[in-house]
């Protein structure tokens, strides 16, 4: 049978129906003896085994206009690994294990040239952090969008024992910060990269070639998103709070996790951001307050530590680098950068 | 602190911050002892309790092109409604009782007047299942979207004992059809539908008064997609098998709970579909095949029962009406419509 009225109309039922089978095909090298039903019946099936007060952790977030980048330049197999690094990393503060991941990606004209590649990067990504891609939509709305664009956005449920969540309450004026590099801009200010840069008018200005990034302008925007999952998990029980810097940038996310009352003190000599952040401020010319609040500045995750235990954690993750300390708050601001 | 040159790429902080607040109060009202945080930290965390063998049932779905009917004409509770009862209806084929959702808005230009309505309707919808509204993602992406567009979609998350779950296995020619009728189109079929009567090019037709209808298209296309969960989950027990006629209307929905060899008979003479669905047949020369592959028909969710249980199911359910058989599969197709 065909459609052929709706195929005028912008929906293409068949290509989506082949394109569905090829992402059953990538979601299936993710499951594991847990998963009941994939792709294709009307949910995923989880079976949730061995814990005994178990408290899902879960949470949704898309891209962001990193995505303009990537459908400049054609990269996707990175946006899909983006999408899932992101969102795990978002359920690392609870001391959470991922289980699941569901994916929605809304096109205005469906693309399989599009589609593949980002279910292949979210398949690499889910299978490296033992996460089973379980579901998700494929959406196609005519005349959402502008030009090639589309959305794409994933929820990832996990799952901690009650017992071992990190527990933040106990964070205490004195208690250290360290925090571990990001991999770049991660998916957070895109928008005003764009400007800055005037992607939107003159792409071509991706493909330029700068010696203190040491590649292009176009590769450094699309290093992926990094996960911290895999070398966090192990060390869950030994913070007393984590923090996945995000959106709002350490002025936004390090308040997060810390009780009322407590601020950060944090040195930003302490570490050297990557030289885009540089190249952003200076072409943009962007005030350093708000480069903290808009932008990562080097650091994608912030632990907190007790004073007694930050050499242990750091022999542990030695990329940790102590960035300031807990204090009591004074004064409206909860996070207060200095250089020392 | 502001963040001039962000606001001025198109995204701002510090609305955003604004609608945060306000979406936390209506996702408060949604919220049982089971959600140990919600929206605020960086994931939703839900407690699971009272299962011995739980299986988590996810899905993640939007309201496609609705939308932009939706925005046509400005209403958006009945949206945030759509949102939720389109996905729960896609956990009650597994026999799961809702735990809890989570949201995906994306805007190119943030709009508290749209957010608002469009929470509260998830609110509204989530607090009539006892579902928790724990978290979402409200991103501004400016660029990406046409005029006053933007994107929404949405996961819900639900439990079923794993002994207590609809095994479809059992199905058996003879079985009995029952269908459900839908409230309207749901929220499938609306590019065509868009394309049909004009829509894009001369919204003034939506705000038509259509005898037939009882009132205008606008009205007729905006009703909220039907929730299915509250009559049905006392009877999970006592059917064969659900399935949610949503894209791909009967012809491809009802395949997904038939076993390998069986087929679908169904008597479109068995029900009265709404006036809407002529209308649009005849406005856009749809041949019947398709007006069944697209949209609903009137039926909304079919259950199929063993023949001793229909007159029990049809007691429960009084608006139940057989509808069709199982066959055994004799030809390529899985569902074949006929008129008695």
């Amino acid at each position: 049978m065909t459609a052929e009225a709706y195929k005028a109309a912008g929906v293409d039922i068949q290509a989506a129906d082949a394109i569905k089978e090829n992402i059953g095909a990538f979601a299936a090298i993710t499951h594991n003896d847990n998963v009941l039903k994939g792709v294709g019946f009307f949910s995923g099936m989880y079976r949730l085994r061995g814990y005994k007060e178990p408290v899902l952790v879960s949470t949704t977030d898309g891209v962001g206009t990193k995505l303009k980048i990537a459908v400049r330049l054609g990269h996707y197999e990175s946006l899909g690994i983006d999408l899932v690094n992101l969102n795990v990393n978002d359920l690392v503060p609870a001391g959470a294990t991922p289980l699941f991941f569901l994916d929605y990606i809304s096109f205005g004209k469906l693309d399989a040239q599009v589609v593949e590649p980002l279910l292949r990067g979210m398949a690499w990504a889910c299978r490296e952090i033992g996460c089973a891609l379980i579901g998700g939509e494929t959406a196609q709305s005519p005349g959402l969008y502008t030009g090639d664009d589309f959305d794409l956005a994933g929820t990832m449920v996990g799952v901690v024992e009650e017992s071992a969540m990190v527990d933040t309450s106990r964070i205490a004026e004195g208690d250290v910060l360290l925090g571990l590099p990001s991999s770049g801009l991660h998916t957070n200010g895109y928008s005003l990269v764009r400007k800055v840069f005037g992607i939107d008018a003159n792409p071509a200005v991706l493909h330029r070639r700068h010696d203190e990034l040491g590649h292009t302008l176009g590769e450094e925007l699309l290093i992926p998103h990094r996960c911290y999952y895999q070398s966090l998990s192990p060390h869950y029980s030994k913070v007393k709070g984590m923090a996945h810097i995000s959106g709002g940038g350490l002025i936004g996310n390090v308040p997060r996790v810390l009780p009322r009352g407590l601020a950060a003190a944090i040195d930003t000599s302490a570490w050297k951001p990557k030289p885009i952040f540089k190249m952003i401020q200076s072409q943009g010319r962007i005030s350093t307050d708000e480069m903290y609040q808009v932008f990562n500045m080097g650091i994608g995750m912030v632990l907190v530590s007790s004073p007694q235990r930050v050499s242990a954690l750091q022999k542990a993750l030695p990329e940790a680098v102590v960035i300031g300390h807990v204090v009591k708050q004074d004064g409206p601001d909860r996070v207060i950068l200095r250089r020392s």
